[in-house]
């Protein structure tokens, strides 16, 4: 499926963003003035909720790998244990991890938020920004009152523009499964790494799955879709992917309701990606032949952030010398050989290495850098992606039957721009 | 040493760069149109030449890891069992990896260099640039009878000058050593990792250390020093150490040897980074307090290597968060517990978490912009570099008595910028 057009891609969002039944979702916003950097002035933060009408057992969560994380994500862990759940606060511009009282203060405001909400279960709380501020507390109490007072059980498009931090445009998925819906939205455009970094996304269900089979299907499909993205290599202290269900319909059976939730969770993951802070091409690194798909994935993903083979791509340079550098680099770091004589390499249709040699030429060249122009992304985004086009790459490094994809970006001056200027 | 002239370090540059007795070095320069891109249009190529007056049976050398080597490091690493050698040529501009017949090149060029010096023993041969060219060896061995000619005794620097490819100034280190000297020349300014990415190193001395001391010792320093360095992360396919003792003055010890070598190495190293591709401050990451030096030292590559860390820096942006961000990656992506209690992580003299917290505000923000800005060096480089300082950044995990330093770079727009147009 392509969108040419901003509109179409609009359309699109629009009829995906309809709530399953049995949720409701709202979102404000405000200001504030960080203390740790009174000099930068007034800054906005949004605020989200997502509110189930009634508490669900259903739900299950998969957190941040990084050591050191934020504390929604220590709260989060802990809220796994709870008998039921009745939904989530988020906020955007603070990410409170490594803040003196942070715990404390993603408690109350969870606490807050329930009770504002007439909920009878307890809330997730989840935040992205700034590594090191102290959330702004008093600021971000006096919004709650009218956040809670009346979510829509409409459309998920507003709380999916507040989560927003330097995402272009706002990101949702859906779709369905059984008599019944799977609608879900992410944030993320940098600090994204395997391990989910920087990245929230919450999933939201009305299908009857049992507490149990979400608790086990949802890291397995996490693993095979937002832990094969990678935008910088970075893992973020608060990625967070939340899932609930409303329960309202009945249950089609595993594996209807794994598809489902793979081919949304990999489109939406694709949109982190294609968002990128920075990105202008989406490239897929496939690898195949080898007997092991973790070794693949992981040779796939250091070709996807390797520096010199993103930069290539980003001058519509089809360098790919940079390509088989990278190649041999992961596997002399893993200690795993390299056939030259078995190794074949392809951009989009085009043979770049094979028979134990280069197979290039002028005309060649010529169709490479045709190929890469074509699957350009504005730097920075002109609104909506124009195009749903990757770069493909595609390797085989033996007979073996066992491969993997890892999605990345290209790597651009403006990713430094933003990252460089980020707090300023 | 600082050197905030730029006359001061050229003056130290040509006296740091007379060769050590026995050794003579001389360069040329011509001109090549690619077989693979002819719309690339000429491209100049430089040689350049180091002959030992005697065939040597002290040399030693250390290649990539990369499992896609260059030919000429698959030549080198075959030459390692020559009784003795007295050479080698260099070439930039074209890598020699991939190409069909590229080993075959590459040990055609040593002969004839070998013959056309009248030289009794085999040269080495390196190459450093595109990777996938094939060496354009006809104009090559056209200008191969000049060049061997009349080599001089006086300076390695024409041959320091001749090997740089995106480097901005020759890099040339010595030290003195008993009654002899090491001198050293590096060439590498991008595809900088760990284990020596497109970085070419060449260690002379006249002091007669013996064959298999400088075999087990080389691989030792570089361990320490060039594999302790990253610009980009990025492993070369041609990364190439080589050493060459003309045997006229005493062997002083390994002791003093490996002082001497070892000082040579990690200021040579530095200078790589310095002169990296967009570098506008260098990093010192060091992490102590752990069990284990391996273990630091991954660590601090890690964080080294971190996009949102090097981008900060770049901004002389003191957003200390995603360091921790980069530690705690680096931690959880390796399983190792980090005490946030014990954690003590300090920017020059600036404590910035300790005690369970973030230790930041205003007045703490405001020195650390400072103390980046004092330490930030011109992009793109005006000629030499106008000091030798780096931003130190300190991590400390706990009370065991291990430690490592690794030495990076920030990440500019320029970077990508000379990557994304490199061969264009």
């Amino acid at each position: 499926m392509r969108y040419f057009d901003s509109s179409a891609w609009m359309r699109r969002l629009e009829s995906e963003a309809v709530l399953p039944e049995g949720f409701q979702a709202a979102a404000a916003s405000m200001d504030f003035v960080p203390a740790e950097k009174p000099d930068a002035g007034k800054q906005n933060m949004n605020l989200a909720v997502i509110r189930l009408e009634e508490p669900t057992v259903s739900f299950a969560g998969v957190f941040t790998r990084n050591a050191f994380p934020g504390w929604p994500v220590v709260a989060g862990r802990r809220l796994l244990d709870a008998p039921a759940v009745q939904g989530l606060l988020v906020n955007n511009r603070v990410a409170n991890v490594g803040a003196a009282g942070g715990l404390e203060d993603s408690q109350r405001l969870s606490r807050l938020t329930a009770e504002l909400s007439g909920a009878e279960g307890p809330y997730f709380q989840s935040s992205t920004g700034v590594i090191g501020w102290k959330l702004p507390i008093t600021e971000m109490e006096a919004v709650l009152p009218g956040l809670c007072e009346a979510p829509s059980d409409d459309s998920l498009l507003p709380f999916a523009r507040a989560i927003m931090t330097t995402d272009a445009w706002p990101k949702i998925r859906s779709s369905n499964c059984g008599g019944g819906r799977i609608v879900a939205t992410a944030k993320g455009a940098g600090m994204v790494e395997p391990d989910m970094a920087t990245m929230l996304a919450f999933f939201l269900t009305d299908v009857d799955i049992p507490r149990d089979i979400a608790r086990r299907m949802l890291p397995e499909v996490v693993a095979n879709t937002f832990n094969r993205i990678s935008i910088d290599g970075e893992m973020s202290t608060s990625d967070t992917v939340l899932f609930f269900s409303s329960r309202r319909k009945p249950y089609p059976g595993d594996a209807e309701f794994r598809r489902s939730l793979t081919e949304t969770a990999a489109a939406l993951s694709e949109d982190v990606v294609r968002n990128g802070e920075g990105c202008g091409h989406v490239i897929k690194i496939t690898v195949s032949g080898l007997d092991d798909e973790i070794k693949a994935a992981s040779i796939a993903r250091s070709i996807a952030n390797a520096p010199l083979t993103k930069t290539a791509v980003r001058g519509n340079d089809p360098n790919v010398g940079r390509i088989i550098q990278a190649l041999g680099a992961a596997c002399g770091g893993s200690g795993l050989d390299l056939n030259r004589d078995v190794l074949e390499l392809s951009i989009g249709d085009e043979a770049i290495y094979g028979k134990g040699r280069f197979l290039l030429n002028e005309e060649k060249e010529a169709s490479l850098i045709e190929y890469l122009k074509k699957r350009e992304l504005p730097v920075p985004p002109l609104g909506w992606p124009p195009h749903e086009e990757c770069v493909q790459v595609t390797i085989t490094l033996g007979d073996g039957r066992s491969s993997a994809t890892v999605i990345g970006s290209d790597l651009s001056e403006e990713y430094v721009k933003i990252n460089a200027d980020y707090r300023t």
